[in-house]
């Protein structure tokens, strides 16, 4: 039941972004954002959809918001693969962009996307004018400065620190690299049903953590081939992660706790939020 | 009295940005931001303020909307200035961001400024809800994949192309390049106005192409020490430039009919344009 949701939600996502993208000719840059936005698991735009769905918003509007942070994540996927980030060459079983076409390209296709991701949620048909600069300013704030890109920033230097982090600096890169950017779709749904965003904010740090968690988890344990991108790149490095710093069963016990903390955040809404206590147990279950 | 006025203006921008990129704190990126801003013309944000005061709106109001299109061009240099784009060590006289800090931190603060820029727009102080998402809405529009972005790949493809451009090719190019991005500006005036933008478009996409002619010249003319920057670059990559498809006198000319074009269209406004039609004059005599 719920990989058919997740499966749905998938198509109406891609066929979004095609549709959407489809007016922007056919450019090399226009041509890159097509490549760079194919594939992926969708499960920002998924928590968007779901969490929308909670209030009853309109999957035809609440795709507005769930396009905006997929266009979001291509961008980060984008610039972090460059050869001065971290300097990869497979992402989602393919060519990375600047791989397939070339560094200048891959620079102006994540810029393009992430002006992109604010054109959605400027659109008339994403929700009241009131609604659209809030969901503006909420992105903005999620992926600027003080939020994901920080993360980038924390990220990089972390690899050339005299000593690894602790466990609260991990904790606190990591909810600035991929935390505010999957507690941003869950706000979105409460943002658009007009409703208390508290207990959505609650599941969603609980589940970024846990996504991260299980990451670092496949790091280690996972298959290359599967997950679509190159492995087992942290500790080579010598980068502190929840794994390094809490060991596999500790990892693996931290994740389970923290999908329990979820699932007990979605109780106001009842049987409506099955999905979204599914997609937390996913999180961690994941193999790619 | 026009330099007096752009003397002010530029103040209140440089002001304006340190405040809020104050609160960004003091990291790399946060720092490499405040960098990027620093110094130039102002010539969009005092388009802003120009045009948003025909129809008496509050500067304190208008300057977020000269403030974001300042933080949108300053992105756009930062990510122009890199390696793989036109690999330019020099900015304003300063080293560029990743020269100054690396090509890494350059992405980033890219990045973090085009986010900053519509954060900006999405202040409450910026305007009502319909203001602020028709401000989102337009600069995405200006700058994205069928604006800014695309005036740029078209750029760098025209560098390899097989042939020099045409003028109509030059002009498309350029209008993308760089005039979406002017004309946006006098457009947030009359967002903020509530007024018919029609003069004021007309008026900015002169001095819009003015201000290309102007630079050709400059390329051509000028002196590096003054401009901040190198010159005498698109002669030395065989590019069709305003100046090598009509000549120096004949782009002198084709300018000075654009600036008389341009003072005409602001003839609704009366003596109120005055500061709009000193810089029409101002950009093509301008040594930098």
């Amino acid at each position: 039941m719920f990989t058919a949701a997740l499966d749905t939600a998938q198509r109406a996502i891609s066929d979004f972004l095609e549709q959407e993208l489809a007016r922007l000719g056919d450019d090399r840059v226009a041509a890159g954002m097509r490549y760079a936005t194919n594939g992926g698991k969708r499960l920002r735009g998924f928590l968007a959809l779901e969490s929308a769905s909670l209030f009853d918003v309109p999957p035809a509007q609440a795709l507005f918001a769930a396009g905006a942070v997929e266009c979001l994540h291509a961008y980060s996927l984008v610039h972090d693969d460059l050869p001065c980030m971290d300097d990869d060459d497979l992402r989602r079983g393919q060519p990375t962009v600047h791989v397939k076409w070339d560094e200048a390209t891959a620079v102006l296709v994540g810029d393009a996307l992430q002006t992109f991701a604010f054109e959605c949620l400027a659109d008339p048909r994403a929700g009241s004018a009131d609604q659209r600069i809030d969901l503006v300013a909420t992105l903005a704030r999620a992926s600027g400065a003080q939020g994901m890109v920080l993360g980038q920033a924390q990220d990089i230097a972390a690899e050339t620190a005299a000593t690894p982090l602790t466990l609260p600096q991990v904790q606190e890169l990591q909810r600035n690299k991929t935390g505010h950017l999957i507690e941003w779709p869950a706000l979105a749904g409460a943002i658009l049903g007009g409703a208390d965003p508290t207990p959505l904010r609650q599941y969603a740090r609980a589940i970024g953590v846990a996504f991260q968690i299980a990451d670092d988890i496949l790091d280690v344990t996972g298959d290359a081939a599967t997950a679509g991108k190159a492995l087992q790149k942290d500790a080579a490095a010598g980068k502190a992660t929840f794994v390094s710093l809490l060991g596999l069963d500790g990892a693996r016990a931290e994740a389970q706790a923290l999908v329990d903390t979820a699932e007990a955040a979605l109780a106001p809404y009842g049987n409506k939020a099955h999905n979204l206590a599914a997609l937390a147990r996913y999180i961690i279950a994941r193999d790619k």
